[in-house]
């Protein structure tokens, strides 16, 4: 199956030529799924991976977790992260685990170090090895653990397509972006839970209605998808961690930015005023190239204060430094980015 | 300045879905400039980035080095290396300095920790920090710093675009790529030397020309090409390191292969028998997908046998593993890509 070549959104230059050239996809749309700007091929399905956890995140409410454990703002900021394994992730996903009777040797998602420089460093200096509370998808799991709880299911083999925590979730996400997700293009993401392609028609729509508290989503699924919004624009830090754009952007926007990345150069989000959504798929998979069209798409869908726009633009356009740290180009959006706007 | 969209030459996928596409360009070209094959723009100007390194080591011939210091296979093999900085590279080139009469002090390349992992663990667990020693360059490095001396300059600043030795080492890369490099499509490398924009085409044929003793070249760069083109292909393990297409693939062709990975995506090289070259860049800046695209093109213009067909296709089809070790699914040539011989 060929794809369409979509466009060139980000490039990088070295000295004074183009090195590297990003082709990508975005859609922005509202609640109601018209599409408001779009460049590249938007029906084409892609793999969301853990962009769209605070989808994911739902079944948390459908099963009644969240009520029966109590779970507050911060558990759920922690089932939408993809963190960076520094302490207060570490902590919080420990604490999640306690309200839930359960532990680490219950999490299937697998150990990996930290992606925290500091956090890294710091285990190696103590000789620790990382558990499956380091991998970036810890408190999703523990989610899904919950949902396993609160279902009165057995939670071994939570991850797998066929289980019920599965079956839920995927119910979940397609009532949501509105399309049904196909066997036909499913994969196994890094934390082995499946992740089903769609377009990002679909799921720029579903955020547009997890920000709207007018959408046409049941209502548990509208009150849900504000307290979601809510706990993830309002505690950044535990949704994703140091230095990461998420982060940077959700805390400059004080709770009017929700925003996730997903690996293999996929960001979705949604603004609280506008009500507008958005997804967006590097065809590479590059995610410093999704960095940049995040910040630029950010740029152009919300009313930007001087501050907040310098703090975009720093994502947008960023020198690249070599070993001895001379500057020697930038990843910048490209000139054909702001024609589709 | 856009470029028209090269062919999807590589896929990811994950479960039975495509997730990330590599367009990208190649060229195989004899030592007359004749294509034999060819994808996408090979008009198109690229930085080819340490895959031409042993036409800048033509510098080390040109200004006498070899003959004064007596340099042998091995300090050629590690001037033309990006390495991992393991023991054997790391004396290797201490070796090539005292070689020399220069020291670690006298490289600009800069440090950084050695690529490959058990390298790097040990430095790690005894507390080493990295020198300039274990810039992956440091081979290259070493042999401009000779290329200096050889020449009567002062090696100070040999780094920059005006000093007598990158003067002499873009002469030597015009002469054999039969291209004149513009200051309009120059960069600074990782390592702070200049990189040069120039089409692919010129590249190939650059290739082509190092392996074939009946070149047009000067009959000077006809004897250092043939010296250089087996200095590597006879030390594979120098050139690169352990567990990379490069040693791997050069070993099993028996001296017959020469090729050489450039950063963001590139790779050059030739065949010993047939003299053809070859010169490709991923759009992206993909190093992986030049890996798969590197060993379709070996398999398709060298004879090769089962067990050298194995070993590329454990490159041209990979596997991808998530966290928990699941197969989660492959990197690999695209069907489109055998439409192009």
């Amino acid at each position: 199956m060929d794809q369409k070549a979509n466009p060139v959104l980000v490039e990088f230059t070295r000295g004074n030529w183009v090195e590297n050239r990003h082709r990508a996809a975005f859609c922005i749309a509202d609640s109601s799924g018209k599409i408001v700007a779009n460049a590249g091929d938007i029906e084409h399905p892609i793999y969301p991976r853990s962009a769209i956890k605070s989808l994911q995140a739902l079944a948390l409410f459908e099963s009644g977790a969240v009520e029966k454990f109590g779970l507050d703002d911060r558990d759920l900021a922690l089932a939408c992260a993809s963190h960076k394994g520094e302490s207060v992730h570490v902590e919080g996903v420990t604490r999640f685990l306690d309200k839930i009777g359960m532990t680490v040797d219950d999490l299937e998602c697998g150990a990996h170090v930290p992606s925290d420089k500091v956090a890294r460093n710091n285990m190696r200096k103590n000789g620790e090895e990382p558990s499956a509370l380091h991998n970036n998808c810890s408190g999703k799991h523990t989610g899904m653990l919950a949902v396993a709880k609160a279902l009165g299911e057995d939670p071994k083999g939570y991850i797998e397509q066929g289980h019920p925590v599965q079956k839920l979730v995927r119910t979940c996400v397609e009532k949501t972006v509105g399309a049904s997700m196909s066997a036909d293009r499913c994969g196994r993401d890094g934390c082995s839970i499946p992740t089903w392609a769609s377009p990002l028609r679909g799921f720029a729509t579903g955020f547009a209605k997890l920000s709207d508290p007018h959408s046409d989503l049941p209502e548990l699924y509208k009150k849900a998808g504000q307290q979601l919004f809510d706990a993830c624009a309002q505690n950044a830090m535990l949704v994703a961690g140091t230095d990461r754009i998420d982060t940077d952007a959700m805390t400059a926007f004080k709770g009017k930015l929700m925003m996730k990345v997903g690996a293999d150069g996929v960001f979705c989000g949604a603004l609280r005023d506008s009500h507008l959504g958005f997804a967006l798929k590097v065809d590479d998979g590059s995610v410093p190239a999704a960095e940049a069209i995040v910040a630029g798409l950010v740029e152009k869908l919300a009313e930007v204060s001087e501050e907040q726009k310098t703090l975009l633009a720093k994502w947008s356009h960023k020198p690249t430094k070599n070993w001895r740290g001379f500057e020697v180009g930038t990843a910048h959006l490209s000139g054909e980015f702001a024609s589709f706007f």
